[in-house]
Order: structure tokens, then sequence, then C-alpha cells
């Protein structure tokens, strides 16, 4: 029988899975569906996928494995578009950014965490999107997050690891669904809000001052995450405020005791904080510590 | 007469703008002074000066424009060494990222903002320090900011004019000393504390969690500046607290906003918030809008 996988949306991180899939040999045929048929077009013209279909219940058909790599937002009709066509020997998964709001979405659907759905996460992205930007070693070497329940099969995690690990090169992670909520509230989600939150701050006083001509590469840096699409990120950050909400306001502590001590001129105080930040991004993000623009030798 | 330039600093920032007015034939000669003898050593070595000086004074003598380039956080001291070799026919020009607090500490020092010394800020930096780090393209089309008081006299400005753009191929800017603090606590200096603050967070939870696996490029670039020099930064949120304080105020009230949403569920007000946020970075950073990392083109 030939083996078939199934993607439903092939955008950038659907499309990059497609790609490596290909590219490793790993399933006999490859389909997608996508709502955006321009994109869908798209990647049936690059090779990213051998089939397009232009419904879901047709994409089902006979698929051995269906990747759902839509945004988390969207994942709750899809699972309610696809139930009647549920396949019992099929394995299913996801890509969504948040994993407890896709547990939520299979039991509002289905009643209980199906057997055969795998939830998962890669932890990784480029700055561009759609099945025009996708590339095979997206993945690589990257880590990607499944978040199994009590009552997911075991064959079925195998085949998601095998999809990711053989098939795209990626490191592949288990853990609990909050578990990983909390780790990417804390590194993704609040840093979005955080930049956000920044930038709209320079749009009130743009006019009289002009920042544009100003901002050097920090700001471009640290506000690139302020670009990403609005309403992904707002369905990212509602569906995951349970350990988003209590990160935030640990955050505005933090600033308010950064604020005290600017306001009394405790140098030391500042130093302590922001070296231990820097000591503390070195032991998350490694290599060496990079400096930030003008540093210059002390003279003194 | 010999043209004699002299570097008081020649790390990233004093050596790239050694190395560019070497290239550009814009003095005679270009010595330089550093409390670090290893990297005045390697400045000499590296060609970025021709005289290595080993006191103050020396530097001093017969020098038509002397660039002070350290950190904000001990100009004064350095003003204090210089005073008693100051020459009124010479030109004295900083590089310190605040400006206000350089106009206070030449106040200080001699009791007035002396005609022959122009405050400046270069706009541009690396990731890297030292003089081992400095190349002469660093100010390249970059912006560089200028802060001349009253008293200062056109001449004096002429002269570090020419220095950053005939010499540098910088863009030289003109505007007053608060003008420029109020952008760059707002371009830089706020980034700097919300990226510290940031960081800080993750410190507290990483070991039960171990974040440091799942930490995504828009991680990295958001926390790239949190890996800044702490003392220097401390010295620079301290030096333009007058501008940092209120903005800082402002930045809660907009996490406040963003919190009063999430909590709330308000997805239409946070897609608005995000929204105006990413067209202001298109509008302040320009370019095309990025994605952020698994956007995925919609399938409903």
């Amino acid at each position: 029988m030939k083996q078939r996988i199934a993607f439903i949306g092939v955008g950038l991180i659907g499309g990059s899975l497609a790609l490596a899939v290909r590219q490793a040999g790993l399933y006999d045929e490859i389909c997608g569906f996508d709502s955006d048929l321009d994109n869908l077009q798209l990647a049936l013209e690059l090779g990213v996928i051998d089939d397009a279909m232009s419904s879901i219940h047709e994409i089902l058909e006979s698929a051995q494995l269906v990747v759902i790599a839509t945004p988390v937002g969207v994942i709750k009709p899809v699972l309610q578009a696809i139930k009647p066509y549920w396949n019992s020997d099929c394995v299913y998964t996801d890509v969504g950014s948040t994993k407890q709001s896709v547990i939520h979405d299979l039991q509002d659907v289905f009643g209980e965490l199906p057997a055969n759905f795998v939830p998962g996460h890669p932890v990784a992205g480029t700055e561009q999107s759609g099945s025009g930007a996708a590339f095979a070693e997206l993945y690589r070497n990257k880590h990607v997050i499944l978040t199994p329940g009590q009552s997911t099969s075991e064959s079925a995690v195998q085949r998601v690891r095998e999809l990711w690990g053989q098939g795209a090169g990626a490191i592949v992670n288990e853990m609990p669904a909050d578990h990983h909520d909390q780790i990417l509230a804390a590194t993704s989600h609040l840093p979005h809000i955080a930049a956000f939150a920044l930038v709209n701050l320079l749009s009130k006083n743009n006019d009289d001052l002009d920042y544009s001509r100003f901002t050097a590469g920090g700001f471009k840096d640290f506000t690139r995450i302020a670009s990403s699409d609005s309403e992904m990120w707002s369905d990212i950050c509602l569906a995951n405020r349970e350990y988003l909400l209590p990160l935030l306001k640990d955050y505005q502590r933090e600033l308010d005791h950064l604020l005290s001590c600017l306001k009394q001129g405790d140098k030391q105080q500042l130093m302590s904080r922001f070296s231990n930040a820097r000591k503390t991004r070195q032991h998350l993000v490694g290599g060496n510590i990079d400096q930030s623009r003008n540093t210059t030798v002390e003279t003194t």
C-alpha cells in the first residue's frame, strides 16, 4: 500500500516539513490542502506537494499521517471539518504554538483526546511565510516538542517521532502540554508582548521626534518580533494566558524594581540586575557574550 | 604645521573612527591613549594609531582635534584629567551615549560649556569591542548626532562635522542635547531596560524548566542587548533617567493595558495594539514586515 502523508496548511511550517519528508523518502505520496488557493497552487508548482486537494475530506482518504499545519487559532474549525472523516487507522498531529489549547479543542470536538492525535510544536521558523519560503532544512537540529496525553497510543507517538526525527532531522522532545506552554510563555509569548508594547510607545511621539532616523541595530533586533502577525499572536497569547498573565505580572514587578533603582540612583543594584541578565542570557543562548553598540574600552 | 588628531580611548568606537580618518587622509598624524595598555599596544600594532601615548597630557600636545571615545560614565574624570592641559586652539568632542550628562560634566569641571567642545554621539556599533574589532566602515551612512550649545563656536562644530562627514562617511545631525536624550531613551535605553528585565525573569525558573533548549531565534534577537556591559548601561540609564523614567512608566501603562486585554479575552483590542506596533515598526525600521516563527498560511 502506498504510504501517504497529508498536510492541512502548506505554508512555511507545513511546506518545509513536506520538503524534508520528501528528501528523506519517508512517504510515497505527499498531498496538501490550503484555503489560500494561490499558496496551494504554488506549493504544487514548487514540488512541495504531489497533489493539491480542493477539500478536506479528499485529503483524508487513505492518508496514514495527517499534519495540521495551521495557526493555533484555526485548529478547532479544522478539527470540526475533519471529524466526519476521522480515520482511526490514521495518525494526526499539529504544529500549534500552544498545546493545552489544542488539547482543549480536541476535547471540545471529540469529547476526549483521541488516541491517534499527537499534539506537537516545532520550535523553529524564519521571518518568511507561505510555501514559497519553505525549505527542507528548516527543522534540522531544531527542537520539536510533542505533548502526548495518557490516552495517546505509543505507536502514534512513534510515527510522529519518526516524522520529525528521520523525516526532518529535528531533535524530538516529549513533555506534558502545561510544561510546554509554561516554557513558551517565557521564551516566546512574553517577549512578543514586551516588544509589541515597546514599539507602541514609539508610535506616540514619533511625529515630533522622528525616531526613525536613529534606530540602531539593537532596536531592530529587539523589535523584530513586533512585526509578527497580529491575529496569530493575539490567538497565541489568549490561548496561553493561564501562564502568560502571571509571567507578565512578574515582568512588571521586575520593571518596578529597576524603576525604583533608577529613581534612587542605586547604581550597584542596577549593575547587579543587569549583570545577572547578562549571565542568564549567556547560559540560555550560549556562545560569547556579545556587546551592545558603543562599548568602548574603559579609559579610567 | 602637521595636523594631528588624538583619541582618548581606542576601542571599537574610537579605533573605527581613527581608521576611517586615516583612510580619508583627513589628518597627518593619529595618536591614541588608552588606560588598557594591551588594547593600546594592539591599536598601535594594527595601525589604528601612529603613536601610543602613555599619559593624557602627552596626547594633548599639538593636537588640533581630541576625540574622547570613552563610555559616558568615565567622561567626567577624563575631563578633570585633561583640564590642566586644555588648549583653546584645539577642538574637543566625545562619543557618549547621553548628551545632557556630558554637558553637565563639562559645566561641573569648567564652570561652563567650553566654546571648543562639541558633544557628539554616533548611533552605530557592532557586537564586538576593543581596537581589534575596529574597522573604517563602521560609520558609513550611519547617523551621528552633534549637540552644540549656544556658546559652542561654529568653527569647532565645522571641524567635528568634517570629522564624521568627510572623515567617516556618516550622516551628521545637529539637535539640542535634551532632544537627543529623549530619542535615545526611547530607541535604545528603554529597550535595554526591557530586555534586561525579561531575561532576569528566566533566571528564576530555568532550573525547573530548562528554557535553554527552547529559545528560538526571536528570543535570541530580542535579548541580544541584554548581553550589554552592565556597568556601562547602568551609567547610561542613570545619566538619562530624566527621560527614561517617564518612558518606563508609559511602558508599564501599555503593558497594563495588554494585561487587561488578556484578562478580559479582548481579542479585538489585542489585535489592534499588535497591528499598531507592527505598522509602527515598519515605519520606523522600514523594509518589508517580517514574520515571526511558525507563521503559516491561514487555512480557514
